[in-house]
């Protein structure tokens, strides 16, 4: 098949993507069989341009680098929405990256919908449709035999979702926990130098890592999307975000930190989903992991995960939590396993 | 596809395979659309059993549970050799975990390589074919349109080959460095709580961990079929053994780990492969690594490995080496992985 891709949003993930397509394009199509065009751009703010036959990729990054409406493109059809593209075009793939609020899942569940229900295979890393839709949204790719991918929604680019479905299928996974958030933790890690919180949260903004309202990082809600998503898409659930116990990283005092030094331990924003009694307990909470725990030795920005299986034990990976780049592979990845399916 | 398997060896590997496919068999079917028969087992020294319609799996752990030769099996065709049965039997999947020399790779080569040139996909968690001959015995895949499939010969089942291949599939891995032997990390880290290393290893040989000669571990040359193994595999080199460096742990005296852990590190069996000036460079050395790095913090018998990436930076898995259900684990993963390759 040859992958004709649709961007819904061209922010940073898509941008990223779209240099490792232009900087991967031979290895891609000579080691991996993979053979794309970008036929369609729509993003509300940066503009509509569609080709049937592929646009420039190097083009559209030019004109988002000099700040220019991807509608100056020299040809091409313009204007159309990201229903419209994903309704008419002759994109089979859509790459769903629009800027979603995590609450409603809108407007990228729409566009999962709209574009499954058309026979498209969807790509995505926004965490709304599937921290609140995720079954129903298989069940609609299944109906139409194609596939819903969401790598990135959890660590980026770092192998996760596809490790627990895929790599660790046949095992019984009866307890995660991850760091999922490298904003918290690059805080808690600065913390530990003896800097209080409020200066390394300023310094956490400056550099990008923390938006300037830090609550969805510090409050846990971001970790906690992903505690669901995993929880769902891993572990069998149907959990929503009420059913899950959240409390974030404010209260931890450098007094705290100390303590758990002294005692051989360190404090760590933990996104934990445990199966008792044959039911899902989800909770994003502070913990004191000793330093025997792989998760405990996790610093800075990076985020790791430990699936406890029945087969296998504990199996952690740790990497990239975020990233223009890594959240771009991300959506490389799942294209590539697509592509690994179909061609079989 | 339904799946029928021949067994090739029947020890510790195939009976924790067989008995994870009894207790999972309703959840590969319904979850996974795996559905298989054990057609033959044939082992050197347990026996020879053929039915084309399947043997029951329980009656076969049985047997060898009471010592008995599976020809005690009441029905089915008996004394088929390994060849034989590669040859003749109806199995479409060879799962060749024979007692193989890592340094001839044989029998298990000429098995691998029968069963590839007779159109049967091949699951292998012997080291010696992929250490001496991996990039032949993949092009006899391709040409033969089948599968050779090795998750196990690296860190059992936990997730490492595939991973690489797969889901960092789109990177170059540019170095990879792992703690790939359980018995020296074993070793190591009970020596760091002040027992002298002959102690240790005597602990090892008493747990089953380290074998009576230990030489094949405290020498490094089970971590340097790993090493060569993921330099030819995932690396894309062709490496001999004879091309890489090896030192084992004999050399490593209580001192050298008290002045370690002094300095805020730790000494750990390291193998390691990178690429300088587009050549491969493998070796497998103790290696003083400081705390921060993710492997000094594996303890005891657990292994780890970092694929050093060009777009994801490190990426790390952690998890089991070893062990009769973690090796069986291995050989169903790759299953599962052919299966949903065959079945889209």
């Amino acid at each position: 098949m040859k992958f004709n891709l649709a961007f819904i949003g061209f922010g940073t993930v898509g941008q990223g993507l779209t240099e490792i397509l232009i900087n991967k394009k031979d290895l891609l199509k000579n080691e991996h069989h993979f053979d794309y065009s970008i036929v369609v751009v729509s993003d509300i703010q940066k503009g509509y341009e569609y080709n049937e036959k592929g646009l420039d990729p190097q083009i559209l990054l030019n004109l988002v680098k000099e700040h220019k409406n991807l509608e100056n493109y020299h040809d091409g059809i313009k204007g159309w929405d990201s229903l419209k593209t994903i309704n008419e075009s002759n994109a089979n793939v859509i790459i769903e990256l629009s800027f979603t609020d995590v609450k409603t899942g809108e407007p990228a569940t729409t566009h999962v919908k709209t574009a499954l229900q058309n026979g498209k295979h969807v790509i995505t890393s926004n965490k709304g449709p599937s921290a609140l839709f995720h079954q129903e949204l298989m069940k609609l790719a299944k109906a139409h035999n194609v596939f819903y991918k969401i790598e990135g929604t959890v660590m980026s680019g770092t192998p996760v979702i596809n490790t627990a479905l895929q790599s660790l299928a046949g095992c019984s996974i009866n307890r995660i926990k991850g760091i999922l958030n490298g904003t918290t933790n690059y805080i808690l890690t600065n913390m530990e130098l003896g800097k209080p919180y409020e200066e390394v949260l300023q310094k956490a903004q400056e550099l990008g890592y923390a938006e300037a309202d830090p609550t969805g990082d510090v409050e846990g809600w971001d970790a906690l999307a992903k505690v669901i998503i995993l929880a769902n898409v891993v572990m069998g659930g149907s959990l929503k975000t009420k059913d899950a116990e959240r409390e974030g990283i404010t209260k931890i005092t450098l007094q705290d930190i100390e303590q758990a030094k002294a005692e051989g331990a360190r404090w760590k924003l933990i996104g934990e989903i445990s199966r008792q009694d044959g039911k899902l307990k989800a909770k994003v909470a502070p913990q004191k992991l000793p330093l025997s725990d792989p998760l405990a030795n996790i610093m800075g920005a990076t985020n790791a995960i430990t699936f406890e299986t029945d087969l296998m034990g504990p199996i952690t990976v740790i990497g990239a939590g975020a990233g223009r780049i890594e959240t771009g592979f991300s959506i490389l990845t799942d294209l590539l396993d697509i592509n690994r399916s179909l061609n079989k």
